[in-house]
């Protein structure tokens, strides 16, 4: 009993709109600090900056058990996504780290969580989630595109590795280039290149921006369309569906009405006789 | 009653057209004045543009003053957004300026003048009042995005700072990059100075080019499905919502029928007994 | 009703699949030979190319005698804007120009030839019709277009000239400079540059970035829902209207169904009197 | 009898699951030791890598007989165009090849066999006809295209050939400036060239950015209308249609009910007399 008036405590806490406030602010404030750690800042500012650090540290610690300790059901409480990365986040805050060779993760984590405003804001996270939605339906086309960039990267390293190691040594790299050429980054300097040697390679070139862009104009239409067809059906639909239900209701009330005139077919005779 | 009589004089002429194509024209030539001035025209044009230029804003202040003794909503008429516009840059061009510092501001104003021409013409304010009305809904779109890029330019600072301080100096100076690597402007120049110190930091650009597409993808079919929607709902759903109309008639009608058997039925009953 | 019978004749000729094939054959012949003739070639086939433009020429003359002599509307031949240009084509090509300056109208006269092909081919004309008509619709669009690149161009020579007088010495210069930054042709170059003096001027290169791809996506917006609205309301509309004939239908029949009972209701009380 | 339980065998080992992944696996694989194949390798990696890929021709030439053994219809199996295709991959891979001049071919082959994922997995095999059912209604979009470069083309290289031969020396290689023009990479350049010998060329290049964006604007449409009609077409007017089903049975039933009325008319008439 005593246990559960606790536990209510902290789920009033948690769901307050000054804590959460009062959090996203915080998280605004620890991007400002990372974005203020990229400058040149004296000594002084520096210690004033990893103090602050720390104590941010401490108010997402601090938030993360309260929001444990509101929540209902604790063992799922680490099974959502989203509070496993925010835990995470804090941990790894948490561990003290001289070794310059794990500053780097701890500076990375700091940056990190930024993200999680993401996980804040709700408007943000339902935006996250239906533009994940959206991959699993791209899954084909985007092995198609694979498929396109292995078979022209295994060409052109084959043909173009002597001519220009640095953009087609091997498959690797040949990928990367090819994905230069997708995005016109001085991609005629790298045809240029290799016209010299063969001078039908533009067709190379040509057809693979051709696929390339087909097939990406073909992964956006699929978007698009899927888009408004939820979109669409939510609205039209609905006023047809209307409609529908009208006109079963009409057939009912003329089935009744041909019920009425046989009675009164059958009525009028009954009286009679 | 004498008052009414010169606010109806000054509205005859504000809503006149030969008034109205007038403005237009003083606006379209004030633009060609500012065009003049950026060449290298001789010392007598210059003057001669001078003078133009205080005639011009002598027509806009005396355009102004119509519009205002026009108005039948006085005190409401510096509540527009575009009077105050209009009003503002006439105000600023009276201001006789010869410090070079403010001689900036007078160029400037002059310029805006060619807005006033989105003023004038209705269509063109529809259109800007439409693309405003996307805005809006881009909001969490446009949160996401600096999101990303915040997070990026944090990592990019971090890592990179070292290698080139002209590109990744501070976080400001890395979104300046990052928004560059968006627009694909020899991004890979970026790219390959980095990848000679950290070889994978490919991975850095194409997660980044392959979020903000995305993320962008997701913005246009955004406005495109929301257009259409409004588009789209003007003109079928009007259709089914007849359809909708007629068949309600349709069940008035039937339910009168109902009405008139079951009279009749009772009707003939009571001719009988 | 001799010339009817030879203006019968010129019809048949100019309707015939096979001379129809044959022109759009020379028409794919005189493009051909406008390549070759971009090649450096012997003396000898610059004597045949010269040749076989003037056969070219020839066959077009006396096509085009057989398609005005065919025509019924002779008056109106010439008022069909395709009718004026192939003419117009074949008079220019049949000058003999030997001055220098004026042989240049005569090689792009040749070279317009190939437009022919659009005039020949029924699916063509009608393609270029189609793209036509979606132009008018984005007249206001393209006027707002218009005014941010002068403003711009304006601000831009007002304070970049002093730079880089070759960027924006003037108005019409700064606007090609601005329509290179909107294709993110090295745009960062022209930006690094002024960076220099102006640390702020970013924000110009930024906003006008957003304002240019903010109106083209809503040009392009515009068209894509235009050419929708018409290729919908063809197919879903034709439906609803079935329905809504079905329901008018649906109405007069009960309309009659009452007559019938009220009759009923008289008749039987007729009768029984 | 023999015969057809030995082709039941086959065709239940080819629609075996197993064996699918089987020859899945076979092909990824393969397409490692093409990737493999690019990098810097040890000679006896070399041989290991040769000693694969003869094998792993050895396993496609035995799954085509499995196939092809398992088919029904053994005269159509080679009227297929992936059968063909996958027939020809083996085939050519089975010929020894010790001439430098051929090996390429051998190595082409190697890495096309990369394709036949498309001919194995079903998703992608639909997938790519879905690509190439869009692409006829393109054709004349393309032939437009294809004149707006032929005559851009012919033009640039009549006048600027002179200018730089390398960019406009024959039509050829104008129309791939022109592509790259398109694609906007470095095309000021080459506009700066130009105008200094034809200060008004600017007009030549942004006409032709003007209509290959409008044109290739058109086709994305014309793709994206057509998908989008029969998308649409299979859900709403599927809802639509069954209204007016609704509404054809709604007619057949006062049809009755009118039958029944006159024949009620008559009936007690009868009854009477």
């Amino acid at each position: 009993m005593e246990y559960k008036r606790i536990q209510d405590t902290f789920y009033r806490i948690r769901s307050n709109k000054v804590f959460e406030t009062f959090v996203i602010s915080v998280i605004i404030f620890s991007a400002l600090v990372i974005g203020v750690k990229t400058y040149d800042i004296p000594p002084l500012l520096t210690r004033v900056v990893s103090v602050l650090d720390w104590l941010i540290t401490a108010i997402f610690l601090i938030e993360i058990i309260i929001r444990y300790l509101g929540d209902d059901d604790k063992p799922g409480f680490f099974k959502k996504g989203w509070n496993i990365f925010d835990t995470l986040i804090v941990v790894v805050s948490l561990i003290p780290i001289d070794n310059s060779e794990l500053a780097i993760i701890g500076r990375l984590v700091r940056i990190f969580r930024v993200l999680r405003m993401i996980s804040i804001i709700p408007e943000l996270r339902m935006l996250l989630n239906s533009l994940l939605k959206a991959l699993p339906q791209l899954g084909y086309v985007a092995l198609m595109m694979f498929i396109i960039f292995y078979i022209y990267a295994a060409i052109g390293s084959t043909f173009f590795a002597k001519i220009n190691p640095t953009l087609w040594g091997d498959i690797a790299i040949s990928m990367l280039t090819l994905f230069r050429v997708m995005t016109f980054e001085d991609w005629t300097d790298v045809m240029y290149e290799t016209l010299e040697t063969y001078p039908l390679s533009w067709f190379f070139y040509l057809t693979f921006i051709f696929f390339t862009a087909f097939a990406f104009l073909n992964m956006v239409i699929g978007i698009v369309v899927s888009v408004m067809e939820r979109e669409h059906s939510a609205q039209t639909d609905n006023q047809i569906e209307q409609n529908h239900d009208e006109l079963i209701m009409l057939r009912q009330e003329i089935a009744e009405l041909k019920q009425l005139i046989i009675d009164q077919q059958k009525g009028p005779v009954d009286v009679r006789n």
